[in-house]
């Protein structure tokens, strides 16, 4: 026979807390605590097998009736109180409890067992009729409403009549105010006995009306709707979205957890209260929490008593009303308990517990959810204390979370208004003065004043506004757009996508449209040049006016947590690095190279666009060369400059990949500049713009195809990389150089591209010393995935250029998708933003089938990936395991893959996923 | 031991027309009409075999010497002459052949074996000394050419000079002539003997000075020069492109025939000619073909002198110099031996053949190539003479040359002034007067006038003229195009991605830029509105002014073969069609469904779109709605039209496609017109414009995602399908509709689709009749692809949309392709145009993952095309093997597509390919 019921109480459980799958997390705990002899109200867990018949048959597992019978029974005698008895009524709460924590489900109800007659019996067991009458209504509404379906707005009213009276007989006129304000001036304490007795009579009348049924008198029944209501709600919608979103797998079902009540609202020596075992702000090693004294855990949440701390040290200055000084034998239990909880569960705990005429009952613990520098500190500090090995501390830590390690954050503290929401595209925050172009961002900050660039879009036209801007904020463009990417590679603060932003470039002002819950518009606000906001890139918010951050500040911990990830580690973590200041940035993040060296933003200085904009218009590769050959020293001076800084770790620069067009200007005005600078007719450039002008650049003349029409620039760029090569080993250097060919389709390009580096190399290498170099190509087209096995005949490495394979395999535009992906993230259509964790079913598979054919044709072929989402620590794991040799990410990330890498090595030794406290 | 060398002679060969794989085409046939006792002067073949060692190891075989010994001695025997020997001088004509005929391999050298020596035996025992003068020079120049290196234009120069010289004897100043018109003056024949000895010695003077070497005179050293270039030519860089785009595997090789000569210039009673067993024009059963008296075949290929007809009743009018009339027994030989030949191989024949002193030699046999409406009558006779099966004419017949029965075609003996050459976007002839805008056409054409539409590229705005216009030229856009994919429904000719355009729509003109052989320009011609031109659709040709066409024609024999591949074939062949008469035309051509009724189409017309854009500038979804209701009527109509033209078959209507700008005006008239129709300000309009606009609108908010963000146009299109299905089968008519979802990515997007359809579906069923209908999606994502087998778990059938799937997977824009990808297929980077015939390797892999992972989860799901791939040949026999049910094609297609699919299904039941004889 199926077992469904576990019981806990007595020092004994039946569950333990490695049954977390069928007894939940909630479920699992109060078992391990009872087990470990520490004070638990006592009760039993439903398992959620039962949860799982009942969703597959829409009915309760037979066995479960007499299994529940029975447990009941154990409970009652174990507390010496029974079901429905007036003269020692057994109260009982009923909880869901999943496996994993998941918000949406139904969550608990409190003094069930409540009815006309234990109404009166707990009246006068407690000796206190206002006690029983206010938990009877509270059990009503709670009861009503998750269980017979009849909100709790419908009982506000008749609370609030109630309120009405009782402020009446203090002489207040009630019908002058306002909900709000009538419950402020009447709370729930000053509700009378009688008023109370009125109200649960209200609420019983209230049920009777909407659900055409009187509500339930018989415990049992009670019992049996609440189990009902707890499984329902693990398929209501909002728990499915959850669940698709997070992988939760609908099958896993959730426990259902009945537990005798103890209260915490009867008199001054009750209390209830949570705390955690660690500061989880900053890690340090004290118990920290709030406590409320003569109250249950739904006043808390409620909010309307502010609670207290537990910690003297902590108290406001004059006051005394920490749990240490009012109940300071449950405070010491309480401390011991925690560290007791601590040493058996080996991580820092989450603690929910009541104090009922002065005895500590605790209802829950969990591992606590901590901030990033607290998990870092409480890792380490927990390898120093024995409690865990340095492979343990390397998994604790959320990779993901170091972001709010490595930049500076809004203080939490501070008032804030919220303008809009936007795509948190680069992390970090800062305030500054809008201003709408680039010059103008540069001319201020090179003025001194702080300042934030706000554009529909930027392109590499905006480079130097964005570095001297301390922000950027776009209306348009997704986690890979152009902001997106320069700003993550300046580790700079950026929120893209903004499209409540409305820019005007002519009249200086951005219009921001305010829209309600439901997303409809609810006015504006308009902002012009000057006007000061604030934007937090972590979290996508853009605020009004200046809003204080806290500066980033990396602990002697975070070094040791790191040295540890290291040392776990085996794939490699390169950087996305054009410049050498780039360059040297990744290296400070313990980069082991370059991954990709973009040689486009190169061309964007001054001198070099120029040419740059020749060699486009020339008509022949004679001109095309002349134009050619004014870049090559500069591209030298670049690769020689970045290969100083990379010290021999490999270097791997990629062609030119963007379409030509990108490097001419678009608007009237700077187009006449051009002719005229140019010496060629507007009628003529204009020409060159249109035919150049394509529908999808995506998909258009860029990457090696432009090579096929115009073999001379990459034969530049070649001669760049390998003189640059030459020179820094004639410093007596090492120099790694990969060549990288982006967007190659077929074998037979990378065979051309192969012809024009060999040809090149052969006549660098006659001038002096010859340069080793490895060929390699991007697979970023679905077609070179499913042909990687020819790739790999003329490739010595793949480098997977995710940002694109995920816009070809999903057919979605990265500038473009803004408009439509949140809907698709939020609807959970899609888990998560394919941009910014690898979609593993769709392009993880294409990679997967890459790696085998490329490894099936050339076994030690060197893999890596270079697109956005090698920072990305779920889609580093995914690398580890589809066997990359290296990830590569924008420098301010390097820190987080490494951390990422080396958790995805440590769970795949122990058999177990990473970051599993976060 | 390894044999090489298989000789053929006095009846007997040793090898046959089956071992092609080793003596090659012409090998082959020399053997085969050997053995059937036929006239062929004996020689010996060496094998494919040898190519490969010498193309692997740079040497001959070791066993090859002393088989072409024996095999020469053997030769030398049967002919009673020998190598070298003046007295009776063995001369020779050495040819390449590989198994399947091969352009840019070494062609040809006669005479080989001449030298002083044999030059003067020949001379002595011909008593022509002129003629074997001539013949050495012919075999100096040949042999140089192709096995020395030393081009034939090296030695133009010094015939010039004889033929100045012959020329001043003559009493004519040669000084002032050019070649061309001195080659006219004195002709070959005028040089005389003694100029012959000169050339003879300045040619050998030449080669000593461009090599370094006297010319050979050792006819074995000669011979073994000779085998080696036809070798070294199977590596030739024209040839190895030439393979790679016709899937010819390196590894078969080329085969060496060495053959006696015989000589069709020894006189009046000696002739050279080529023929036909039937008219490859029309494919009439009667000699065809052509002869030169006193000639060799060079002299034909020349040009110099005009072939003669074999027939008597092709003579000009008055002329009595057809073979048949000049030699009749000859002629009477060759008939008989061309029916022999017909009988054995079963297929039409195309011979060379030389007559001798009256004596006629084959010297080659293949089977003919022939035009479609040949191909076609041939095939249908060849079954009524009981040479063929029904299957076996069916494969006999090229798909894609049944366009040329079609459509028009330009008269092929009109002279015609090639202005520019674009994309062959869809095939037929036409000529007008160029105009550049839609309205105008329509104008124009509904004044009696013939327009060409000529544009930089078209937009669903320009459909009216489309339709009204003759033809359609756009210098923009690849074979996918919109120009190119409308055209094609509508059957007219299209010449798309003529990018040596340049398009003034403000001065109405058409500047056409003129390229020489290189790609260099050179200079350009101006056209204005009202100018007449031609386009040849088929070709992608443009001409100056008005080429007189030829109309399409059907026959009873293509009928008859249509009605036997119908027979054979297995794989449906519906029609993509949007209108109820692009409906009724698919039928007419034979279309078994509808594969793909595209429904964006229908919101052009002027009422719609207005309710279109309505819907567009609405600001919530009662507002959308309310403008969708006004299309509803019209939608619902169209659908009652077509479901019943479709009498009962199915017919796939895909939901609304592309992204919603593409409804709205670009120009700012335009854009000021419609603010005011739609009474919304200028800047709103603009405003919404700017909103909608996207960088990469392929990768964009269309298809289903539009649906997930309005779900309100989706609920109305299959309420007009649904409605318009219950109103026809209230007639009592049968329909099969199928919904079909675009651009799916995720099972879940299907999900959501489905649950829209079912709710529409529930209601329409409520009011009436419940219609039966099939829910599917496309296939053009390669993410849809890899996940096939969960889209699988909502879809009933899948329809591969390869257009995008190729665009998709390749990276590649159908729209801006057209800049590079004509380099890449010429370039033999991609054996042919990917948006024109599948590409096999890459999207043809995905589409069988699709297959194969769609049928794991439902067997029985109905599999079909409706890419423009589903019309081309190739493709569909790639579908077939595929396991596709069926596949869909614009309506002029159709016809081919069946046929193609006929050939799939029987070249698979007898295990080779269709096709053979195209």
């Amino acid at each position: 026979m199926m077992k469904y019921v576990y019981s806990f109480g007595e020092g004994k459980a039946e569950g333990d807390s490695k049954r977390k799958d069928l007894l939940g997390g909630k479920g699992a705990g109060l078992a391990e605590m009872t087990s470990l002899g520490l004070p638990v109200p006592p009760g039993f867990t439903i398992s959620t097998e039962a949860c799982t018949v009942f969703s597959q048959t829409r009915k309760m597992p037979a066995e479960l009736g007499p299994a529940v019978d029975e447990a009941l029974a154990r409970l009652e005698k174990n507390v010496g109180m029974r079901f429905g008895d007036p003269s020692a009524p057994l109260l009982v709460s009923v909880r869901s409890g999943a496996r994993a924590s998941m918000p949406g489900m139904m969550d608990t109800i409190l003094n069930l067992g409540l009815n006309e007659k234990t109404c009166e019996g707990l009246a006068k067991r407690t000796n206190n009729p206002r006690f029983a009458l206010d938990a009877y209504r509270r059990f009503i509404a709670m009861y009503s409403d998750v269980a017979l379906g009849v909100k709790r707005d419908n009982f506000e009213h008749a609370l609030d009549e109630a309120r009405a009276r009782v402020a009446k007989a203090k002489g207040i006129d009630g019908t002058r105010l306002n909900g709000e304000e009538l419950r402020r001036k009447v709370t729930d304490a000053d509700i009378t006995e009688d008023e109370l007795r009125n109200v649960v009579v209200a609420f019983k009348k209230i049920v009777k009306e909407k659900t055409g049924k009187d509500f339930p008198e018989d415990p049992k029944e009670q019992l049996w709707g609440a189990i009902g209501a707890v499984f329902e709600s693990w398929n209501n919608h909002r728990a499915i979205v959850y669940r698709r979103m997070h992988d939760i797998p609908d099958s896993w079902g959730t426990a259902c957890n009945v537990q005798a009540m103890v209260f915490g609202n009867m008199g001054d020596t009750s209390a209830t209260g949570v705390a955690f075992t660690r500061d989880p702000s900053t890690g340090e090693r004290l118990l920290y929490g709030e406590w409320l004294p003569n109250a249950q855990g739904e006043d808390v949440v409620a909010g309307i008593r502010t609670p207290l701390p537990i910690l003297a040290a902590n108290v406001k200055p004059g006051h005394t009303d920490s749990l240490e000084q009012k109940m300071p034998e449950a405070f010491k239990t309480l401390v011991s308990i925690g560290q007791k909880l601590e040493k058996h569960f080996r991580d820092m705990q989450d603690l929910e517990f009541t104090i009922q005429d002065g005895k500590l009952y605790m209802l829950q613990c969990r591992n606590a959810k901590r901030t990033g520098k607290a998990a870092v500190r409480v890792a380490v500090e927990m390898v120093k204390e024995g409690l865990i090995d340095k492979e343990e501390a390397v998994l604790r830590v959320d990779p993901a979370s170091l972001d709010q390690l490595l930049h500076p954050t809004l203080d939490p503290t501070a008032p804030k208004t919220l303008l809009a929401k936007g795509l948190s595209a680069s992390p970090g925050a800062a305030q500054g003065k809008i201003v709408f172009s680039a010059d103008e961002a540069e001319k201020r900050a090179n003025a001194g004043e702080a300042v934030i660039l706000v554009r529909v879009e930027t392109s590499p036209e905006d480079i130097h506004g964005m570095k001297a801007a301390r922000g950027i904020l776009t209306a348009r463009g997704g986690m890979t757009s152009h902001a997106a990417v320069v700003a993550r590679g300046m580790g700079k603060p950026c929120v893209a996508g903004c499209s409540a932003l409305a820019v005007n470039y002519q009249e200086q002002t951005v219009i921001v449209t305010q829209y309600d819950e439901g997303g409809r518009p609810q006015g504006s606000v308009t902002l012009k040049r000057g006007d000061v906001i604030t934007i937090d890139g972590g979290a996508g918010h853009v605020y009004q006016g200046a809003v204080p951050t806290v500066n980033a500040s990396l602990t002697g911990e975070f070094s040791e947590l790191m040295a540890w990830a290291d040392e776990a580690r085996k794939m490699k973590v390169r950087a996305n690095a054009d410049t050498p200041l780039d360059a040297r940035t990744a290296r400070g993040f313990g980069a082991e190279g370059i991954g990709l060296c973009r040689t486009e933003h190169m061309f964007f200085d001054e001198e070099r666009i120029r040419a740059m904009r020749e060699m486009i218009l020339a008509d022949d590769v004679a001109a095309r060369e002349k134009a050619l050959a004014k870049i090559l020293p500069h591209q030298r001076q670049d690769f020689v400059e970045i290969f100083r800084e990379m010290k021999g770790f490999p270097v791997t620069i990629r062609l030119l990949d963007p379409p030509l067009h990108e490097f001419l200007p678009t608007e009237k005005a700077h187009i006449e500049e051009l002719a005229k600078l140019m010496n060629v007719s507007v009628a003529r450039l204009e020409q060159r713009i249109k035919d150049l002008h394509e529908f999808n650049p995506m998909l258009g003349h860029r990457g090696c195809r432009l090579a096929i029409t115009y073999p001379e620039i990459y034969a530049m760029q070649v001669r760049a990389i390998l003189e640059a090569a030459a020179a820094v080993t004639a410093e007596g250097n090492s120099v790694t150089p990969e060549i990288m060919i982006p967007l190659a389709m077929t074998r037979e390009e990378l065979v051309r591209m192969r012809q024009i580096v060999d040809k090149v190399s052969a006549e660098v290498s006659a001038k002096g010393t010859p340069v080793s170099f490895a060929f390699g190509t991007m697979i970023e087209l679905p077609r070179a995935a499913v042909r990687a096995n020819e790739l790999a005949e003329v490739a010595e490495f793949f480098s997977f250029g995710t940002n694109d394979l995920t816009q070809c395999t999903m057919g979605l535009s990265r500038d473009d998708a803004g408009k439509f992906l949140p809907a698709y993230v939020e609807g959970g259509i899609l888990p998560k933003d394919p941009f910014v964790s690898i979609d593993i079913d769709g392009v993880g598979s294409l990679v997967k089938v890459a790696v085998e054919r490329g490894r099936a044709t050339k076994s030690n072929i060197k893999l890596g990936v270079c697109g956005e989402h090698g920072g990305d620590p779920e889609s580093v794991k995914f690398f580890h395991g589809a066997g990359l040799d290296y990830v590569s990410c924008s420098p301010f990330r390097v820190t987080i893959a490494r951390l990422a890498a080396a958790q995805a090595e440590v769970a795949a030794k122990k058999g177990r996923a990473g970051s599993t406290t976060a």
